[in-house]
């Protein structure tokens, strides 16, 4: 049941001097926190919890990557506003805008991750497997766990193979 | 020291079938919550409160509106912005645009009543005078008493002068 | 509707250097905060906003009296219990334990007020009579809307009464 | 640095059927959680934190004790008190009163592990081992990350080692 991330389909980058892929990232632990800086729940929960776990963690353990994804209101939102929302919540973490589906309302990343709405919440262990996907505010603790367990889970697990071997 | 409220100068009603004036509301206490959509104390302090005024106080003694007023990032805010951000937050008070000055970023009515940024609130009492005016968060308790008394004390001044005459 | 307000039968204050009665505190309005010091509710909320009443109102308008009222546990209470929950919360306000009904768990202010249990809060005009009576919790906003009404009622009543003289 | 955690020495349990040593909880992560029923960042804080850890991890990974300890109000608190607040509070995880000392206003276990005051945290790993101490309130997030860790840790651990052998 164990899924592969699907790649990101974004573009306009904030808090990033380059664009970011998954690929990338292979290693550490990814925090994908998608948001709109209009849902109420994504502002008053799933933005700062984000913030969070971008403080708390190393970043060469864990990377979290914001992605704002709406499937309305298209007319409101451009680079301008993502970029004074940025500013405003002096937010530090990589946030990228996913890319608009000329076809569809549902924009590419949201649709590959069929995501429900937001916040919506993707943990992608250290080898690039899904191993949590939420809609709606997530309790600090629980995620902590299991930040901390994928964290913890890799290194001793190669310690292990490395040790078998 | 108590100085009339100047009159709004703002555009895009939201909630109200018809554009307002603070001359039209004599006779009613009047809040008025300056906000910004990614102000983060306007969206975790200022509208939350607001829409409580709205919700805790009658119509007839207190009209609550909100006006969306910011000197900066111009570019990012459009009326879709505030049409979305009104429906997100299922809010019912009546919410203006505040008018733009061409020649200045601080838009006409934030200048005319010198609002040092958001949230601002300014309470209004009956007779159009301006008996509060202030920047940043305010604590529920402290501020339902002065509305509370706000719409006492007009009451019972009728009731006075009705008594006296 | 409006009843007058029974008077306390309570022992062992504290913050108060002679026991009170409501009867000598006529001329001001009262916030009686009934409270018990295991008891979630009253801790979370109702002890900490009769602390927040009795910081925002002059103490010539407005007496907060907190009550120590219970009708089970009565082997875990003392004055010592009391005595260091006042102490460890910093309260300032007059607080009084009910008094111990030998014929009923119920003490005697908690009977005659006919509480439901705890927080209870009721609030007694300048002139005595109950003017409200609530079981839980009680929304900061409107109960200071009503208490500053009841604060500015009476002095403008007065002024009323004066004018009409 | 690492230290063995020293055992515990209490008196009256509950939500436990019998006394519980640490001793008999190896294999397991302990989470020690010193409060005092009126100190405020106890009950603000550490017991709600308590009972959400008891709630969030499996038993047979975490088990979480109570410890109420205190160096003042001493004849404040007797085990009827305990008894109402873990009633009132429906707290579930197990609860010890730590065992005064006649010698010195410092109960022994808070004396053995020189705990500063309440609320006081103690981690211990399954080998049983103190793998954090802290005094006063504990962010959820990076407290979750870390009893992940240690849940993680030993069980992969046991992994490597069978592996290698």
């Amino acid at each position: 049941m164990t899924a592969y991330a699907p790649e990101l389909l974004v573009h306009s980058w904030f808090n990033s001097d380059r664009p970011l892929l998954l690929a990338g990232l292979r290693g550490r632990v990814v925090v994908l926190a998608a948001f709109q800086v209009l849902c109420p729940n994504s502002i008053a929960s799933g933005i700062p919890q984000a913030q969070r776990i971008y403080e708390t963690f190393a970043p060469s353990d864990v990377a979290v990557i914001g992605l704002h994804a709406t499937f309305e209101h298209h007319d409101a939102f451009s680079s301008a506003v993502l970029k004074a929302f940025v500013h405003e919540y002096r937010l530090k973490f990589p946030i990228a805008i996913d890319q608009p589906n000329p076809a569809s309302p549902i924009p590419l990343t949201m649709e590959r991750y069929k995501m429900r709405g937001t916040p919506s919440l993707v943990l992608i262990d250290r080898h690039g497997f899904v191993r949590k996907h939420t809609f709606g505010s997530v309790d600090d603790l629980r995620l902590g766990a299991e930040i901390g367990a994928l964290v913890q889970e890799t290194e001793v697990a190669s310690v292990a193979r490395s040790s078998a071997a």
